[in-house]
C-alpha cells in the first residue's frame, strides 16, 4: 500500500520508472492551456459560445488540480508536512478559486481570479528552470546590487535634471519629478515611448549627455542577467541529468 | 553525352571547372533583381510604363527559371530523385506563378503571387550561408529553448500585470491580455512604438521593474543568436573551402 | 578627550569598532528619504498636510546635517583642513539651504533649493562605489575618448545628412542642423521618440545606412562603460575588504 | 631653402621637432569651429549680427585653408604629386566654396555650400583615427558581408510579411513593400519611431516572431563594428607611438 502511494507521488512528480514524465507533461500542458484561456477570456468581442467554453474549461482545470491536491495529501507519507510546505501552499492557493463555484457571488472578487495565475508557478515544480534562474541570480547578487544602486542614482539625477529644464516649458508633460522619473526609465532603457519628449535646448543637451553615460550604467543589470543565465544554462547542460546540483556548484567553487 | 549533362549541372551549381561561378552569379543576380521588382511593384503611384516593364520582367524571370528547371530535370542523372528532392520542389514552386500566364484570371490568387518569393530560398542553394545559419541554430538549440521559455513567461507575466493596472483606466488601449502582450513585446524588446503607454502610477512602477529584470531575459535569444552566428562564421572562415563541415564539427567536439 | 573626539569621527565615518556602521546607515537612510521627499514635493496635487509634513521633514534633515557638520568641525584634529577639504565643502554646501530659514524670501532662490541635491554626493563619502566608478572611468579614458570622437562625428554627419534630405520637405520639423542633431541622438541610441521622423525616400535610405554603421559606433561608449564597471566591480569583490586599492591595481599591472 | 620648405611641411603635418603639434591643433580647432558654425548657420531665428559674424568667420576659414593649400603646393618637393594626391584633392575641394566670393550668385549653388563639410575629412589627415577605423573594418570585412546579407534578407522578409498582413487594413500607412521596409528597419533596430505600427493580430504575431529572431541578426553588424573598433583601439594603444602599423598587424597574424 505504501509502495502504491509512493508510486502515485512519483507519477505526479514525473519520476515514475515506467510511465515516466507523461503525467507531468499532461498537467503542465493543462497549465499552459489555462494560461492561454485566461488571456483569451479578457478579449472584449468574444462570442458567447467561446465565453461558455472557457468557463467550463476553467472549472475542469480547477477540478483536475483539486484532485491532484487531494491525491498528494492522501498519498503523501507525511500529509501535514506536504500541506505546509512551499509547493503544498502553492497547490492549495491555485485551487482556491474553486470557492467561487460554491459561492458564485465571489467571482467578482478580483484577487480570487488572479489566484489562477499561481498555477504558472507549478510549472517550475518539476523543472530545473527555477533552480537555474535562482542559481543565476544568487551568483550575481553582488554585481546586481552595485549596478542597481548606480542605475537608480542615474535615473534619479536624470529625472531631476530634465525636470529643471523642461518643467517651466512643458508643465503639463513634466509635471513633477516622479513623472520625470518615468521619462528617465523609458529613455535610458532606450524604449522611448515618445509620450514625454524634451523640447528645450538645455533639456536636449542634458538628455544627450545622460544617454551617452547612462546607457552603459542602466544596461548593466540586463547585461549581468543575460550573462548569468547563459552561464547557469551552460553549467546545467554540462552536468549529467540527475546529478546533484549543489554538489556541482561546490566543485565549481573548489576549482 | 553523360559528361556534357554533368557539365551543365556543374554549370548551374557553380562548380564548373572553367566557367566557374558566372552562371550562378547571373541567376542569383536575377533573383535579387526580381526581389526588388516585387517590392517596387507594390508602390501605388507607379507610372504605367514602369508597371508594364515590371510585368514583362517578371515573365522573363519566370521563363528563365522554368528553363533552368527543365534543364535540371533533363540533365540530372536521376530526374525523379531531383524532382522530389527539397531543392527540386523549391525550384518547382518558384515557377508555379507561370500558371497565371496560362489562366490570366488566376493572377488574382494571392498565394500564387507570393510563391514568387520562394525564389529567395534558391539563393541559399549554392551558398554556404544557410548551412552556416542552420549549424548556428543547431548549436544553441538547448539555450534558445530555455531562454525562449523564460522570455515567453516574462512576456506573459508583464502582459497580465499591465492589464491589471491599466485596463480600468485605459479600457480602449489595453483592451485585453493578448493586446497587453503586444505592449509587452514592444516594450521588453525596447522597440517602444508608443501606441500603448501605461499612465497609472502602478503600471509605470510595474513597467520599470519588468524592464530592469525583463530586458536581460528577453535580450537573451537575440544575444544567443548573434553569438552563435559569429561563432559559426568564424568556424566557416577557419576551415579550408570545400572541407567537410560535419567532420570539422566532430573535431570541435573532440577538443 | 582626544580619544573621545576621534571616536566621534570614527562613528560618523562608519569605522567605529563597536557601534560599527549604524550611524552611517542612519545618515545615508536620511539622505535617501530626503531624495524621495524632494521628488514627491514637486507633485502638483499634493494635499496641504503632506506639503507641511515635507517642509518640516526638510528642516529636520537640514538641522541633522548642520549638527553633523558642526560635530565634524569641532571633533576634527585639524578643523581648518577639514573645512577646506573636498568633503568638508560638500558638507557645507549641503546645509546652505538653512539660510532660507533665516531669510524666508530666499526660498525663492532656485539654486538654494537645488543645493539640497548635493546631499546625494554624501552617500559616496563612506562607500566604495565612487572609488570603483572613477577607477572604471580612468581605466577606459583612452577608449572613451576615441569612441566619443567617432560617435560625435557620426552624429554630426547624420544630422547634416538628414537636414539636407528632410529640411526642404519638413521645414517645421527639421528646422536646422542642431535640431537634426537631436534626431540623430534619439535615433542612433535607438531611443526613437518619434517626434522627428524622416519621410523622404532619400532620408529613409540615409537613416538605414547610418543605423547600420552608426549603431556600432554610438553603442561603443555604453559598451565600454558597462564592461569597465563590471571589471572594476570584479576587482573590488576579489580584493579583501580594507585592502589598499592602489596597491591592488599595481599588482594587476605586474601580472 | 629646401630645408626651410621641408620645415614648413613638417609644421603643417604636426611633425615639426620644436613647434610640435601646435599648428595642427590650431587648424583642427578651426575645422571643428567651422563645423559648429555650419550647424548654427541653419538655425532659423538667428539675429542678423550673428548671421554676419558667421559669414565673416566662414570667409576667414576659407582664406586660412586657401593659404594652407598654397603653402603646401609651394613648399612641397613635388607640387604636382601633392596636387593630385588624395589629400591634395581633399584640400582643394575644401577651398572651392571660395568661388562663391568671386561670383556671389554662386552662393545659391547647394553643392558648393556642402563642399565646406569636406573639411571634416582633413581632421583625419594627421590623426590615427581613420587608420584605426579602416583597419577595423578591413579585419571584419568577411563577417560584415555575411551579416549584412542575412540582415538584408531578414529586413526584406519582414517587410513583405508585414505588407501582406497590414496593407489591407492600413493601406495609407503600409502603402507598399518599400514603405514596409522602412518599418522593418525602424523596428528590427529597436528604434521604433511609432510612425508605422501593425494593428492586425497576424501582423503583431509576425512582428513578435521577427523581433525574436531578427534582433539577433540585425544587431550583428553593430556588434561586429563595436568589437572590431575596440580591438583596433587596443592594438593601437599597445603599439608604441610611431611604430609601423602594417608591421604590427603582421606580427598579429604570426601569433
Amino acid at each position: 500500500m505504501v509502495m502504491r502511494r509512493a508510486g502515485i507521488i512519483q507519477l505526479l512528480d514525473g519520476r515514475h520508472p515506467r510511465n515516466g514524465r507523461s503525467v507531468t507533461f499532461a498537467l503542465n500542458g493543462l497549465i499552459l492551456l489555462s494560461a492561454i484561456a485566461i488571456a483569451v477570456e479578457t478579449m472584449p468581442d468574444l462570442p458567447d459560445r467561446a465565453q461558455d467554453f472557457l468557463g467550463w474549461f476553467e472549472i475542469t482545470v480547477l477540478l483536475v488540480f483539486a484532485l491532484e491536491y487531494l491525491t498528494r495529501v492522501i498519498c503523501s507519507p507525511r500529509p501535514l508536512r506536504y500541506i505546509f510546505s512551499f509547493w503544498g501552499l502553492i497547490d492549495l492557493l491555485a485551487i482556491l478559486p474553486l470557492l467561487a463555484l460554491l459561492q458564485p457571488q465571489w467571482t467578482a472578487v478580483r484577487i480570487l481570479r488572479l489566484l489562477r495565475l499561481i498555477r504558472l508557478l507549478k510549472l517550475f515544480h518539476t523543472s530545473l528552470a527555477l533552480d537555474r534562474m535562482s542559481r543565476a541570480f544568487r551568483a550575481v547578487r553582488g554585481e546586481l546590487t552595485v549596478f542597481g544602486a548606480l542605475a537608480a542614482m542615474m535615473l534619479y539625477v536624470s529625472a531631476v535634471g530634465i525636470y529643471v529644464f523642461e518643467h517651466p516649458v512643458q508643465p503639463e508633460a513634466f509635471t513633477s519629478i516622479p513623472m520625470s522619473l518615468w521619462w528617465a526609465v523609458a529613455s535610458l532603457t532606450t524604449v522611448g515611448y515618445g509620450d514625454l519628449v524634451p523640447i528645450t535646448l538645455g533639456g536636449r543637451l542634458f538628455t544627450t549627455l545622460m544617454l551617452f553615460i547612462g546607457l552603459g550604467i542602466v544596461a548593466g543589470p540586463a547585461a549581468i542577467i543575460t550573462t548569468a543565465l547563459l552561464e547557469a544554462d551552460k553549467f546545467g547542460v554540462e552536468s549529467p541529468p540527475g546529478s546533484n546540483t549543489k554538489n556541482m556548484s561546490n566543485k565549481e567553487i573548489k576549482k
